[in-house]
């Protein structure tokens, strides 16, 4: 028989637990992520065959990505009249506030193609049309506001510096995505955003040009010093590093049997990274760690189809399974000197 | 007051402690390990400086490196009459065996000379001069016979197969390091010798050349068809992959502050990834996971000062803090997304 106090204590747990799912609920609920990049069209070209426009765009990976660690997350950007209504239903399916998202009816999409070379690793734009994204002005609906965090795909310095100061409070971690094109051609705009934000993520070759150091422990601790307290560097199919402070931890990447189409992979990277930071509300270095990991893990699958086929029909076991090969990968027993 | 049987226990226990330490050290001072390759002089231009004739060769650094994790390693090799006979003495004072190393009074040893370019992650080679190493027919010294492990340090495939048809009896482990070369100009040796043996060492771009595959998972799976059930793939700075069936391993390279001289940084990975399989004498893929990792940080010591200045003088508590951040480097929490 069950006495008073066991069950008194029954009901306090199970209020408890209640109110953890509640939380856990309205939290992953919770308008609480904006995602800021390109909604476009990609072409895209690899060994294993050729595309025709498909949907693509920073945004639209990060935000596909991001969709399976919260359902809070709206994107700002801006599409032509000539993109297909069924591609914006395509990120409402996943939980994607489109709110600001501008469509432009007498406007073009952003269209961008590109072919891979035969090692996957190297790929050349053939066409870019900015079209709708020349001269885009953003607006931050009023509905974004509040937002814990701040994902900035890759666009130029400007429009990323815009988005910030349009928000009426800063969110609690702004990141930041960039490219070479950006070092080179306006760095006095990219180092003002970059001293903006508490994250930048960009690859090695970058690190190295924006740092003009080729260590990327020394390269790290420069840019660092222009502003973010944490550093991502993406190494590819060599992992990434994460930095902040003296501290450093490095995420491998999964090799794969075949890599179909790398187109994404950097993107998805982010999302997966900044829909783990969203699920979890957890801004710390050790947090960070297994939000780099998650983001490998959907970096992983972007690649092993065309564009964004295999990124819009995942489970959550999948990722999961993924996740843990990853963990896998690199556990060793500790060693015996003694 | 202690009573008898308490008395019995301790004495049982100290038995079993006593019994434990002497089959350690028994083990630790065999002859277990045998090491074949070049001992020899090499001149070495960085961005940093450049050295005189100093000591080199695969053995050198195999064996300086492995000297740390067992007393047991004795070098087959040749080196010229202008040799130093101090040189041989810093082995010897490592605890490594040279019976096995000839000494032809009247010819020159091997010697090496090249110069790095400024990303440290390529070189060219400026002298190559065989001498000593010229029709070399090593001949393996009767104390050497029984050794449970064999290390084939680079050379060409006629020698390394000489050497394994001397064993009386076949060892438990013979790990086979090559490179490019030897798949280029004597690919049937090559084979046969990849053939005979139960671990092979490649980077990444020979294991490419060898198998005719760009994934590295399914270039493993090739290499492994033509004989031995594990494949370790070195990817310099980008860290190490083990394979072994459908198991795959990565070992994290250490980002350093500076690198500066590579040589023999892959030699160093054998021996401590070698040294750490004779200390331990478990040839298990899960020891062999932990021997990478002590591999790996035995390179990230050579690579620190030029040629084996590092080598010559570590610590036990010093590698054993390297390893410690070897595994703090890659260590996360699990994901959560229940």
């Amino acid at each position: 028989m069950v006495n008073i106090t066991q069950f008194a204590n029954a009901k306090i747990t199970a209020f408890v637990q209640l109110t953890n799912i509640f939380v856990k609920y309205y939290y992953y609920y919770l308008m609480n992520l904006i995602i800021v990049g390109t909604v476009a069209f990609d072409a895209i070209e690899t060994p294993f065959g050729k595309t025709d426009k498909i949907i693509g765009g920073a945004a639209t990976y990060i935000s596909l990505a991001a969709s399976y660690f919260t359902a809070g997350a709206g994107v700002v950007s801006a599409v032509g009249g000539d993109f297909p209504r069924e591609y914006i239903s395509l990120l409402n399916d996943h939980g994607v506030n489109t709110d600001g998202l501008e469509i432009r009816e007498k406007e073009k999409s952003f269209f961008w193609s590109g072919r891979y070379n035969a090692d996957m690793n190297s790929r050349e734009t053939l066409t870019t049309e900015l079209n709708v994204i020349d001269g885009f002005k953003p607006v931050i609906p009023g509905s974004y506001q509040g937002a814990d965090l701040l994902m900035l795909g890759n666009l130029s310095p400007d429009i990323q510096i815009s988005v910030i100061e349009q928000l009426t409070t800063r969110p609690k971690l702004i990141v930041l995505d960039t490219m070479n094109f950006w070092i080179e051609n306006t760095p006095a705009d990219l180092k003002r955003v970059i001293s903006m934000v508490d994250v930048l993520t960009i690859n090695d070759s970058e690190a190295r040009e924006l740092s003009g150091e080729y260590s990327l422990v020394r390269a790290a601790r420069k840019i660092m010093d222009m502003g973010p307290e944490f550093l991502i560097i993406k190494k590819g199919e060599n992992g990434a590093l994460l930095f902040s402070g003296s501290r450093m931890f490095f995420a491998a990447a999964l090799p794969l049997e075949e890599v179909f189409d790398p187109t994404g992979a950097g993107d998805s990277f982010a999302g997966g990274f900044i829909g783990y930071i969203a699920r979890t509300g957890d801004v710390s270095f050790e947090n960070m760690k297994t939000a780099i990991i998650t983001g490998s893990a959907m970096a992983s699958f972007c690649v092993e189809k065309f564009g964004t086929a295999n990124l819009v029909n995942l489970s959550k076991a999948s990722i999961y399974n993924r996740i843990q090969q990853f963990s896998e990968l690199v556990r060793f027993t500790d060693i015996d000197i003694t």
